[in-house]
This record gives structure tokens, C-alpha cells and sequence, in this order.
């Protein structure tokens, strides 16, 4: 089976001073786990070099694949491409195909600051990028995004096909019980079944259901055994709902 | 100045695999800014006790208040207490007020499952939660609040007083002009007031507006001189609004 792990750094004051509620992880988080990928770690980190550096660096070495959102652009918050040079230890040119569809996009109105957006990472690569104009740079296994919403999800669509993974199988027990009275029997479920992504998740104030639990993996006929035993455990009375 | 920083540590599998969108974060992010506490790091980790462990040993050795959010729960993915326990070298221990409050809510029908809720990381001391019938488990400056935002919100409301530093100040300037066309202006403020908070925010497709500059300092005078002096840079017919 072909699994593949990601991790997710979204770069950007912005974000943490909470003038701004991201939305790239939660679209990255959803797309990601419908291509069999498994987002393992998201983290935002403010706009500074430094920072930058060592956590992209830490992702490139313990996971596959690395998505950043945010920080590309010329004004002097915008310091992702800096950033990403350094965790690599390289250096920052001007990549001639990226200036080449900038000054072309600005038609002669081109200044140092439009430039800037023409810099990368000695040694990065340039991936068509659907409908945007501006392809996705990537270095090694980082693929740089920009933080506005519309693009970084255009940008993310397009490189699907590249990230595709085999797929996660899922299902869902809803009950009306507590955790505190299904929690053995998860447990029972597990000793049998030690591979299944089981997840139980109380909701406050629904008047439909208190726990739902969700069995996931990437073998159908494991899950779908495993989802027999579970209901085998469970009190019947307190299945609400199955999916 | 009383500077406090922080790194929020939101644990769950639900949030990587996008089942459920985190909301704790962008609440904590204003909460926190409103303190005038600098949120300067948030990770998103799966229910694994290493991965905890590493993740909140890291944040409490550079950061003055770390939160945690999520994982406290009666069942086999409830693993946050284990992993800051490992954090600080710590065991886990039954912790007598708790198991005294847990005994006293479920009134008789506790179970093991129950009886881990009163499992904390020795020495672990207990904060009022305000209207919350559970306090809030401290452990060094770590503080574990649960993932429900309901439950999440009414503790962190009432952590709020302990957590209490200098407020920022800030104002904003809206202009019509690109990023591009600004950037050397917001350079050039940035080598008068260093010291100063610049934020640059692009908006796609606002007929108002193309950027929203923020700026920002604990030093309300000298936010004052930043955002007079920015001002007297910037093209005077591009400025939209100022706040």
C-alpha cells in the first residue's frame, strides 16, 4: 500500500494575533485525507526567518511531503522563500522563468519589490499550477503556497495528482452512550483489531446521538470486520446510527 | 513592559483528518492578543504520547504559558495527560480532589474509564474554572484545557486574569495602491521605528480596499509617531480609510 504523510506550516503574524482565522489547514486537512494522505502535523509560526528555517527543515526530514501557506509575496513580512533557503542552507536567486511571467504580468510597471516575487531557493523547481498564473516553486519535498485562501486552494487542487496516495476507508457508530460507559469496549475492539484509526468523539447538546465514533483504515475487509466486532461489543440500545 | 508568550498545542487526530475544523486556535489567538499575550506558535499533533511529549517539553522550555487543547477524556485516544506526564518525566498519578469531584458527579456509576479523568501528572496542581464543574489541570506552565470549544472557551475565560500582560495598541491604514507599489514605503517606516509591528494584508477582490496595513506596539506613543510617519510616506490619494 503507498502511504504518504504531509505536514502543514502556515507562516503568518497575522494568524497568530487571531486578526485573521485560517482556513488553509481545515481545506488542506480535508483534500489531503480524501487522497489517502496522512496530514500529521500543522503548525503556524510567525514571520521570521529563523523560525522558518527550523520548522521546515524538521518537516522535510520526517515527512513526505511539506505544504507551506502563507509569507510569499513583496512587501517585508513576506519572508517564506527566505526562510526555506535557509533550512536547505541555500542560496536566494532570481529564477529567470518566474521573472520572465512577472514582467509580463506587469507590463513594464515592474519595480525591486515585484521582483522580489521572481526570488526562490537556488536549485528550486517550478509546477504548473491549473488556472493561476504564477506555477507552485518547490524545493526537494516543500512546495510553497501563498496564504490567501482562493489561491492557496487552486494551488493545493493542482498538485493532487502528484500527492495521491491509496485511499482511507471509513465508517461510523453513533450511540447514545457516554464515553465513560463505551470506552472498554473500544478498548476490547483494539486488543483484536490494534491497526484500526478508531476515534470517539463527544458532542455536547446534540439531541441526536452523545459519541461518535469513526473506524478508518486503508484495507476495506479489515475495517469492515472490525466494524462488525465494535457492534458486536456495543449495547444495541445504544446504536443510534450507522454509516 | 510585561511581555508574556505563548504556544497553543491543539492534539487530535479528528482535526488532521479533517472531520472536525479547529476553532480553538483562532479563539485562543484573539483571546490571548486582546491579554496583550504574544501567541507565537500553534501545532496541530495526532492523540500519539511521544509525539505529545516532544511537542510540550519544546513549547514549555521556550515559551512563558503553553495551552494545551484536547485529548482529556475517558477513552484510548484520551492520551494528553500520558504525553505531558512523559514531557516533564513525570508518572501519572490519581490526583484525590478530582476522583472526589469525578466520584461526586457520576454519583456512584464511576467505572475505571471514569476514574481516568482524575489521572494527572504528579505534582499537577488544579486552577478554578469558573462556571466549569472540573478545574483546570496545571502542570509547571503547562495548562490542559478539553478540545469542546464550549469547554475550551469557559476554561481559558477563566484562566484569563493569570494570564494578564501589557496590552497592544494598534491602528490600521487601508490603501488602493498593491503590495508592490508600497513595499518601499513600509521598508523605509520599518528603518525609522524597528521596533514596530508591520503587518501588510492583501485582499482579493474588495472594491473598497486592495491592502490593509496594521500597525501595532506596547508603546503607545511610539505606535502614534509609526503610524503618522507611514502615513506622510504613502501616496496620499491611495489611502482609503485609517483606523
Amino acid at each position: 500500500m503507498r502511504d504518504r504523510t504531509c505536514a502543514l506550516v502556515v507562516i503568518g503574524n497575522e494568524i497568530l494575533s487571531g486578526k485573521v482565522q485560517d482556513s488553509n489547514a481545515y481545506f488542506a486537512a480535508r483534500e489531503l485525507r480524501k487522497l489517502g494522505v496522512a496530514l500529521q502535523r500543522v503548525v503556524v509560526i510567525p514571520d521570521e526567518v529563523p523560525t522558518i528555517a527550523e520548522e521546515v527543515a524538521r518537516c522535510s526530514a520526517n515527512f513526505d511531503i511539506v505544504i507551506t501557506s502563507g509569507g510569499v509575496g513583496p512587501t517585508h513580512d513576506d519572508l517564506t522563500m527566505e526562510g526555506v533557503a535557509a533550512a536547505f542552507k541555500r542560496k536566494i536567486v532570481i529564477h529567470p522563468e518566474l521573472e520572465r511571467l512577472i514582467r509580463a504580468h506587469y507590463i513594464g510597471k515592474i519595480n525591486a519589490a515585484g521582483l522580489k516575487m521572481a526570488e526562490v531557493p537556488e536549485g528550486a523547481i517550478l509546477n504548473e499550477a491549473g488556472d493561476i498564473r504564477f506555477p507552485t516553486v518547490q524545493i526537494e519535498n516543500v512546495y510553497v503556497l501563498p496564504g490567501i485562501p482562493q489561491l492557496f486552494e487552486a494551488k493545493l487542487n493542482a498538485l493532487k495528482p502528484r500527492f495521491a496516495a491509496d485511499p482511507y476507508f471509513m465508517r461510523a457508530i453513533y450511540t447514545s452512550a457516554t464515553e465513560g460507559v463505551i470506552a472498554e469496549h473500544l478498548n476490547a475492539c483494539l486488543v483484536q483489531f490494534p491497526e484500526l484509526m478508531l476515534g470517539s468523539y463527544p458532542r455536547i447538546g446534540n439531541p441526536e446521538y452523545r459519541v461518535k465514533l469513526t473506524l478508518e483504515s486503508k484495507n476495506a475487509e479489515y475495517l469492515d470486520r472490525a466494524f462488525r466486532h465494535l457492534l458486536s461489543l456495543l449495547p444495541k440500545d445504544t446504536v443510534v446510527k450507522i454509516e
